[in-house]
């Protein structure tokens, strides 16, 4: 089965809001083996819309449409459809009823045009709103599924869950199962992963492998298809292991972990604490830390030492190093390191001093950074660093990379 | 002008991200005047990537692609495009240049594979990226324009903005002139601004007044039309002004104004100082503070006193009142503001504390929330708030309620 989502509203073409119905589908069908190759978007115009009805027909064999069914004049998928496909619109009872039930436990008025809602494709499956007034439906016609779909995506996205999602799969004949797991990098370039393990993503198609960069990390999306969701899951480990010899120690996560979720379950493991003195980065690191569910375990707390005031009053940091080395400097993040960890009284210490920009600072350039990473009873590190991109790029990556070096060494002492 | 927007990226169509990047750029092309008839998604395949430009080429005058400029074998869109016109590709100079030094300044190797992001097609205004590799282009052959951006959103966006607009418009032939104006709310919900205005919105048609509502926030954008760029702002300006008159105390900026942005700059004005005791916040308002170029001026730093103990050892808060009326309640907020000021030695303390969910703390509800505000010579104010929302939602509507308070103190000792 090849898919195309055609989603219907003047209100996407406007820019009012992102397409996130097809992103929510199109995952759907990726989990049901069912490849989507073309999204399209088409405004409240029934000419247009029937052009890309005609363009789906040809190169695709369900076409999903999401947008269109409500009450309005500009709501007019269905009616289209309708008049491509030759069919009749033809009143839902049941449909008719949970609207007029609607309107009641709401005590609103029902006014004549909200009936067109109940109106549906002669023969489709109704596919009932668990959340709202238009059904959805389901047809077949030569060879060709059409499924229509709400656009609110509160509406939209349980009716594909609970009626949609099954209708689909008992139309599928194959009983190909699909995996897919993400892995996720950090430490290493988008191509110089690719080049890593091209020969990897060149020779093989089950599991697929699909790299992914953004906001300084990459990932690698693994997808693979078997009869049996254990031997799909098994291909995986497979090319997991495969990938792993080769860029193994550049791999932080899998799926929806992020590198402060995983130093937050990594420092409660170990039953370990931080505190950060963050000038650079003005409190996002703890910010990031602090944003996850149970992270009051591990984070002690922090000092902000955006101002030289700070570093040397709160924090200790010799007027005399702020004066020759500077703040940004690697004699400047070990202490602020060392000193945050004994002021907070913290497992670990870790600074961040470095230039944001746009402007230089101390005459060192735009991307200077220095991460300081003090543990008790080892020898403090200082990371230095080269970073580009704006501000905000700098203090995320700055703040990603901390997390990383964090990890790296409780990874080291386990 | 009629525009067609296509992204390319298999990503998008397994539903990994949003097609975003259509939704910024039709809104672009709405104030420029330009109609989007159609967005299409497509992956990186040469063989469809060619359909869906032949259909673009029968419909629309403006294409637009984002994504599939990159290094690797996957990104084909100039390759795709090259072929389809019938142009070459060349090695834009220029490019290759920026290119190399991207390598040498973050002191990573340049790979083979990057020198391709430096093609650009033959006779093509080469789009300068000014914050990642691949070049955008935009030339105009048979009468229809393309422009081909790169796909992350950070590179895409500021490169539309900078100079593929300026391009668009100096092909724009027509002469009516489109002003808009996004004026931003704090305080009121989407509902009540609604009703407020209600008769201003539906009585004009020129400038039209459009409420969106996000992130605890309601904008209202006007867009006004005229032959005059002059009398197009003339035009904003009364609607504004009507719109004071009703709901003027919950406006806060215009357009790309953030709450933090405006804290900033009055801050500046008022040549003030600010320090934050962050306990629910974990150090985020200070983070959003300093993620503004030259926060430095006006933010002394901060405490992230995540842990009681952090809150009486570094920000004296008595451990009695710890112990009888909690971390979260109106005197400690009270201490901390206090405290966090006279300790970082700044004119405004600024404190947060409550609870981030999901468990209550102290027997006090999730939601519960101390807002702490001290002003050198003024009594200290404490706002007890009771927020809904997740984690996450609770604490960036708190921290946006401490700017909105600190403004509306600083507008009031003007």
């Amino acid at each position: 089965m090849n898919a195309e989502i055609i989603a219907v509203g003047s209100e996407l073409l406007l820019g009012q809001i992102a397409n996130t119905n097809a992103q929510f589908l199109s995952q759907q069908l990726a989990e049901l083996g069912i490849n989507v190759y073309f999204h399209t978007v088409v405004g409240d115009n029934a000419t247009r819309l029937e052009a890309a009805v005609k363009a789906a027909q040809k190169r695709a064999n369900l076409i999903i449409f999401t947008g269109g069914l409500g009450p309005t004049k500009d709501d007019l998928t269905k009616e289209t459809i309708a008049h491509l496909l030759q069919r009749e619109l033809v009143m839902d009872q049941e449909a008719l009823r949970s609207i007029e039930e609607y309107f009641k436990r709401t005590k609103r008025t029902m006014t004549e045009n909200n009936k067109k809602q109940a109106l549906v494709l002669q023969g489709a499956e109704v596919l009932k709103n668990d959340y709202g007034m238009a059904p959805g439906m389901a047809l077949t016609i030569a060879s060709i599924t059409y499924m229509l779909l709400p656009g609110p995506p509160k509406e939209m996205r349980p009716m594909f869950i609970q009626y949609g999602r099954p209708f689909l799969m008992s139309k599928l004949e194959r009983h190909e199962r699909i995996e897919s797991r993400v892995l996720r990098f950090f430490g290493i370039g988008e191509s110089q992963l690719e080049t890593e393990i091209a020969d990897l993503i060149d020779q093989q198609s089950n599991p697929t492998i699909a790299p992914l960069a953004g906001d300084g990390e990459v990932t690698l999306r693994l997808t693979a298809k078997h009869e049996s969701s254990l031997e799909a899951k098994k291909l995986l480990d497979e090319t997991e292991a495969a990938i792993a010899r080769r860029v193994g120690q550049y791999v932080y996560g899998y799926d929806n972990d992020t590198l402060f979720s995983k130093l937050v379950e990594r420092l409660k493991e170990q039953n370990k604490t931080v505190a950060a003195a963050e000038s650079l980065t003005g409190g996002r690191f703890t910010a990031e830390l602090t944003a996850i569910s149970g992270a009051s375990q591990i984070v002690k707390g922090g000092v902000v030492c955006y101002t030289n005031e700070i570093k040397e009053q709160v924090l200790s940091v010799p007027a005399s190093v702020l004066a020759t080395d500077g703040a940004v400097s690697e004699p400047c993040a070990k202490l602020l390191a060392e000193h945050v960890r004994s002021f907070c009284k913290a497992d670990i210490g870790i600074s961040f001093t470095g230039v944001a920009g746009p402007d230089p600072l101390e005459g060192k350039p735009v991307g200077t950074v220095y991460v300081g990473i003090s543990i008790s009873g080892q020898e403090t590190e200082v990371h230095a660093l080269l970073l580009s991109g704006d501000r905000e790029t700098i203090r995320t990556r700055t703040i990603k990379y901390g997390c990383f070096a964090i990890l790296k060494k409780l990874t080291a002492s386990l």
